[in-house]
């Protein structure tokens, strides 16, 4: 079994013990999903682009910021999981459609979206 | 390949090919995962909690949501490579934290962290 | 003197006695203000469109809501001010773009926008 | 009538007339704010600190910020007027708060919270 599917399940286990399936519906994960990527920024709030590679790789820094990386993807994946939806299938399309929207000539070295 | 590293695997092509690594600083990437999530978020804000499972099946829904979840992937997904954060660990020892946190017996059907 | 303005020239003296100007360029400012929003969505994450009401009027609940709330705004506004932008004008603007967007008949009751 | 009030005036009017109140439960406006605040954070998502002044400064960029950051200000009036708090008062106490947390000796010039 994928360590994605691996870690699904015990995610799901972790739900049903706890019988939160009742406050899982999507709306929710939704909002847990934001308030979590809140939780990540803050850790990058006051630090400059410069320092942020080296930032995350102090000890304390890097517990926290793996832990709030953590809590935004178990959040998504229940939200996925919730209604059905295969992530990594959805990634896989949206990068497809990604590779149209900025093809590589007109975007190189560009962050906006050629018009 | 686990069908996550293949993912990973496409999308640093994806960002070397435009040459992008350079806005994918830690900082950018943790505002791109919140602003994503902040459209997922758009996407469940006046629909009720009632409703929520309902809407997510409709069709025109269903491919924005799946987009927007992709998104927040995405994002997520090239700040732990960024990084160097394994994110399937990182979920893995976060549960862990999670089941000292919130035992089971006190936790039943109960949102609030145990006091 | 204007409640608004008052606060803001409070806002100004807070953060020039500590020198915090330096932090609060507008990219930073923007992460505080999506930061602190995501807190205060934390406070109703688990809790039902059906009892949100209520549950505001909690005393302890209500004490947290208003801290949350308040630092979303304090960070809009200061970056409102690096920027020079008025936010009431900008917010008198926007409910004038809103009236044209969302036609009183055809938005009666209904949230979304008109095509 | 201070203009804060006259804003906040006009927001009560815009909402009734389309009859929104049924959607602007406290759960459903502290989900506004954080999409907004998403939108706002997402204009300066590839902007780097240094850059961030002169960005807010030009036309496009200005009109577009000046939109975002006024949504996140009507969203949050909408959700105080709502549970019937008063923002500038919350601002005011935050502020006090904020300077027993942050004395001015061991906060100059330093973000992080004093031990």
């Amino acid at each position: 079994m994928e360590r994605l599917e691996e870690v699904m399940r015990e995610l799901r286990g972790f739900v049903a013990e706890r019988e939160w399936e009742q406050f899982h519906d999507p709306k929710n994960l939704a909002m847990a999903v934001a308030s979590e990527a809140g939780e990540l920024l803050a850790e990058y709030r006051w630090v400059s682009n410069a320092e942020a590679d080296t930032y995350s790789m102090g000890d304390e820094q890097r517990r926290r910021i793996a832990a709030e990386a953590a809590d935004v993807g178990i959040a998504l994946l229940l939200l996925c999981d919730r209604i059905g939806l295969d992530l990594i299938e959805a990634i896989k399309e949206k990068i497809m459609l990604n590779r149209r929207s900025y093809p590589v000539e007109q975007s190189r070295g560009r962050w906006r979206r050629p018009s």
